[in-house]
């Protein structure tokens, strides 16, 4: 296997970006990023997208965007795990180059939301649909049992969850490309309206349009071009039960902690040598779940450590810097690139007002679903 | 790059499966394989399906196969490439095995097409949605477009578009797992209800539920298994303009040229040194362009060679030995894997009646839409 980088990034604004259709933004997303790069052509494609068919009618978004982005005839293909749709594609990508199929690759991630479709029952396909969905269950009504159930064994409450919307507001704010660029205060979030008890408006992430792509090459060509090298030092991907009630506990999210653990291993560092990572906090709940899984601290306490401000942007351990999909949007197949592109963006030293100190190693991870598939990234700068 | 193999095969008869649902088939072909290959785990899975969101309402099928397998926590993930889904996946397990990542991959395909939803609407999301589909043109009327310029370019008529799919009818009436088993004649084509003309509807494939899955390991590993060493010499895969009236020449399917060559590159040979091949007959004009752009013969004269009966099953150069997707059926993300099934059955020497003599190298190709996406495989018995 090569040793992989990431020599070039690009994202769009994320928003209801009603002026540009699907295949635009995700041209736009990837011109940026073979611009930063630096390259003349790129040998291969892999594009995460959620459900483009019931978002806006249009299938085969390999072949579509390779089109519209000028790179036809290359390879190029569409990648789909729901949420978690970009992150896998990126694994795709890293897997690619690692073989030594391709020497450049980009992964990209792209979806449109706010054009029309019924966005619930889109979103709703990533959940069983025989014994979750037939029966009129949604996301929010799924992530609100797994937070009612963490608020009895653990003793955390609303609040809580609201110092995770309040921080990641607090990101975003100081992030150009956030779909919400505006601090909220706790009383915003207990105050809001309520989805699914406990999950208020305020603790889910919106609905959103956006692209991210990136381009993935070997170390030894990212030396050669005298980009900075930011290294793919572990990438791991786990699947778990797709139905919520199926798991033995469901405050565990397996796919995470065995995703983390593959990374990790690949990486050869445990939980204690990252510095900084992106988390999928579609909801609140899920954000301090994930900590736990990821090995940040031990089973239930990831909300003493938000309590202490530890996972804010000077924090111990910043989580999502970026504004996190709460505060910077969630267009569902472009999340997991889009949490690579800030997490090179602060290994560069390029993030500007929200630039942690000594990025060294950060981590993205990216879920599908309540947790029925996981990816995780984890990235070096030499 | 490690040497890859093809250690195990299984698939579900295609056709109308209204007792079973997108899970059941998936799983029914993936034990058959798992079966064939005897192998006790499974590293990862790629699983290949074009439209599930629209067809059942369901998508993140990685996660959700993984999970009805009882495969979970293996990393799993959903590949799209409209009707050209299985071949991509089948590629993405291909790379995952050479890159060394993971040493035994399952590669999938399925689809349900026959549960409900509105299958043209379904389908047309493999064309582009902004400049094809929003007009109102589907599929038989795309290709009735390139079988018209073929005619009048070189004479052909839709006679020798009959021949095909009486060809591929007799050779489907010897394959137990097709969905019609039962031989037609010229006058049938010829007389049956015109689609778009000259497309009749006894020259489209079928609207099929079915899966098919193969498991892929390095040839190293197949040999200590004392598996029948099918390798994998071969991988190429291209794309070109999803809107069949940007393209240069209609006729010219350049995706399905440029997979080609790159799968020839790879495995170091010529088209001459094909034995025979599993074809994308989506349309039987189709078979003919795919034919010419394989360099099987020069441009113009495919349909000459099937006037002659080169393409028969004991022909010179057998083209969709198993019934192709006209009589095999056609659910569309399994086509990929269930072609690549069909050249291991034959290469083992396992395919009963429709067993071509002294077959030692085959060739796949699975194409999406209106050809703006092509995979191509090419195997060897040692």
């Amino acid at each position: 296997m090569r040793e992989v980088a990431i020599i070039g990034i690009g994202m769009t604004k994320f928003g209801e970006l009603w002026t540009k259709s699907l295949r635009d933004i995700f041209v736009e997303a990837a011109l940026k990023a073979i611009d930063d790069a630096g390259v003349d052509h790129i040998d291969s494609m892999y594009v995460g997208t959620m459900t483009p068919g019931l978002f806006v009618g249009q299938e085969h978004i390999g072949a579509l965007m390779a089109d519209y982005l000028g790179t036809a005839p290359i390879p190029s293909v569409r990648i789909e795990s729901a949420c978690a749709s970009g992150g896998f594609a990126f694994r795709q990508a890293f897997i690619d180059v690692a073989s030594g199929i391709n020497d450049i690759v980009l992964a990209g991630g792209v979806e449109k939301m706010t054009d029309g479709a019924d966005v619930t029952y889109a979103l709703s396909t990533a959940a069983d649909q025989e014994y979750e969905c037939y029966h009129g269950i949604t996301f929010p009504g799924l992530y609100a049992m797994i937070a009612n159930i963490y608020f009895h064994k653990y003793g955390a409450s609303r609040k809580h969850l609201a110092m995770i919307a309040v921080k990641n507001h607090k990101n975003g704010a100081l992030n150009p490309n956030a779909q919400f660029q505006g601090e909220i205060t706790i009383d915003d979030v207990l105050n809001a309206t309520m989805v699914a008890d406990p999950i208020s408006v305020m603790d889910s992430s919106p609905v959103s349009d956006g692209a991210a792509c990136v381009i993935v090459t070997t170390v030894e060509i990212a030396k050669k071009l005298g980009k900075p090298v930011v290294k793919v030092i572990g990438s791991g991907a786990a699947t778990d039960t797709i139905a919520l009630h199926q798991r033995k506990d469901i405050l565990n999210l397996d796919a995470v902690k065995f995703s983390a653990e593959r990374a990790y291993k690949m990486a050869g560092i445990t939980p204690t040598d990252i510095g900084f990572a992106e988390v999928h906090d579609c909801f609140t709940i899920a954000e301090l779940c994930i900590m736990e899984e990821l090995g940040f601290c031990e089973r239930g306490k990831a909300y003493q450590m938000v309590e202490k401000g530890e996972t804010a942007l000077e924090g111990r351990i910043p989580i999502n810097p970026s504004g996190g999909l709460k505060s910077k949007g969630h267009p569902v197949g472009a999340t997991g690139i889009a949490q690579i592109v800030e997490v090179v963006e602060q290994l560069r030293g390029n993030a500007g007002k929200r630039q942690i100190k000594n990025a060294r190693i950060g981590l993205t991870q990216n879920m599908g679903g309540s947790g029925a598939s996981s990816v995780v990234h984890i990235f070096k700068i030499e």
